[in-house]
């Protein structure tokens, strides 16, 4: 047996998340059955869907159990190994995060090359929040080179990566986001056309004013009255992604839906499609040829919020959905 | 010059169009210069999308102007023609309604058949309303035989074309209307599995209790409460046409979108899609091959609710957005 640490869901939060929904446990890994490795986590993710795992409803994810460790994307280096594919040392991306050390069936868990990013960007702009912005710009919302687009949650591990494959391709990209730090990171290192703190006025005149020309493509990380803002701005046969809708995730009502939703739909013909990552896992490989190549000479930009120890992993997800992370969240297990 | 009248527009309606915001107008009408048609109107339609063009407002058509006739769909014969392709008896359907006789352009003209329907049929089965059931069924919502199928405003000449093409290729088909006689149409003679009307209960009991099995497509003629419930109902995929949003035509303040549709938008993956039919008449000839032979076999039926007179038809029209048609409103001239 291996002592490990893991947070466990001490209770279903209610709105917004608390310390108290969450419980650091003592644990003991057995060592690994053949077809297994066991992973030393070094860095974790947090991640907004991970809210709608912790309510007990029917989702495209089953809930997280109550008393059980939470779930989620981890890179780690392997310290026992039952598999063959897989040696001591070796680093790989899986999806048992939350704790220290992991049991992972082999099959479960991707080898990542510690020369094109650090590790722990596979959480992130290589991860699944990178491949989320790439199939939702250019599979979900059918973006064509040079369209003008907009982002909400823009400086996030996926609104970043979004405006900056736009700008990579001729566009004008606005992106909003709520703080003073994070404007200044997108206008003036990601090279974003025009930025706004959503908090400063409603949505829709500041989405006017930064793109007074309007938009055709609008990527949705937040919902609320940032889709109804985008719906105003939309030219006709403008394009929806919807990706996530964080500003609803803490609701304990229906949130309202956008105004003048349907009449705007219809006289400008938009198209409004949401999506989830896990059904479209077949286009990582496309993403990390065009992608990685990228980042890793230095045409695409990432930041990570780091937040040390997996004792703080609870309050580091607690600022995600707060906003308080500039780029990617991750916790250094 | 030939004496005729029209229909005027007064007064830009505030709300429900009133009487007063129409006049009847004596009018001349001058014989046909080359490459013109003078035609005698015999029916003539009232639309929904009418009532958006009454409103000062940018949209996909130009605002009707005061003090000047109203246009619209109308069938009807000529009388004098100045164009070697068209004489004198044919039948023509064309876009100046609202009058006893138009000066039509010979090129604005489209002779029809009264062999394979009658001709107030090119006004609503085998016209615009039916190519519009037609264009969103198939090309906007990605139908496929044997889906189920959920219609709103389904007894008028949109809807009931929608449900019973999705009947002919074997699919559950749910419609709502909003009187017992249409109902019992929809349910006796259409065909439709389930029916119930909106004004019942809520919307969305009203549906999972009519289609407990749930949903895979669902054409919006209505939006408001009816795309609510819809959007609970769709399976995952699920697409929905936005044709139109009656039940917001007359709103005076921008009606609050269905509660709740950003996050099951993504988690279900669905597809909003609007469209303007006129975007579609590249799909006219396919929609005639196809939908003429069954209307003149009897295999798609049809009705008509017919106002007499050209004085009537601003009743017609304010009856039409209270629901007062079971089938195509039209206007005998």
């Amino acid at each position: 047996m291996n002592q490990s640490r893991e947070i466990q869901l001490a209770a279903r939060p209610h709105g917004e998340p608390k310390p108290e929904d969450f419980r650091l446990v003592e644990a003991e890994v057995p060592d690994p059955e053949p077809g297994q490795l066991l992973v030393r986590n070094r860095w974790m993710s947090v991640d907004p869907y991970m809210r709608g795992r912790m309510n007990d409803v029917k989702s495209y994810v089953p809930p997280f159990q109550l008393d059980a460790p939470l779930e989620g994307g981890a890179v780690g280096q392997v310290v026992a190994s039952a598999d063959e594919r897989f040696g001591e040392g070796q680093w790989v991306l899986h999806q048992l995060g939350w704790r220290e050390l992991a049991l992972v069936p082999a099959a479960a868990a991707q080898p990542i090359d510690p020369d094109l990013a650090p590790p722990s960007a596979f959480l992130g702009v290589l991860g699944m929040p990178g491949l989320t912005g790439y199939v939702g710009l250019f599979d979900i919302a059918g973006y064509q080179d040079g369209e003008a687009v907009f982002v909400s949650g823009a400086a996030g591990a996926v609104g970043s990566l979004v405006g900056q494959l736009a700008k990579l391709r001729g566009s004008f990209v606005v992106g909003s986001a709520g703080s003073a730090e994070k404007l200044a990171w997108l206008k003036e290192e990601l090279g974003f056309d025009a930025v706004f703190n959503y908090k400063d006025d409603a949505c829709h005149r500041l989405l006017r004013a930064a793109a007074p020309d309007g938009i055709d493509v609008y990527f949705d990380n937040v919902g609320g009255e940032h889709l109804e803002a985008a719906l105003g701005s939309l030219h006709d046969r403008g394009r929806v992604a919807l990706c996530g809708a964080i500003s609803t995730y803490n609701a304990t009502e229906l949130p309202p839906g956008p105004r003048g939703l349907e009449p705007t739909i219809v006289r400008k013909r938009l198209t409004l499609k949401g999506f989830i990552i896990t059904d479209h896992f077949h286009r990582l490989q496309a993403f990390h040829q065009e992608v990685g190549p990228l980042v890793r000479d230095g045409l695409i930009s990432y930041r990570e919020t780091i937040v040390e120890g997996l004792d703080h992993a609870p309050d580091a997800f607690i600022g995600l959905l707060r906003g308080e992370n500039v780029g990617k969240m991750v916790v250094e297990v």
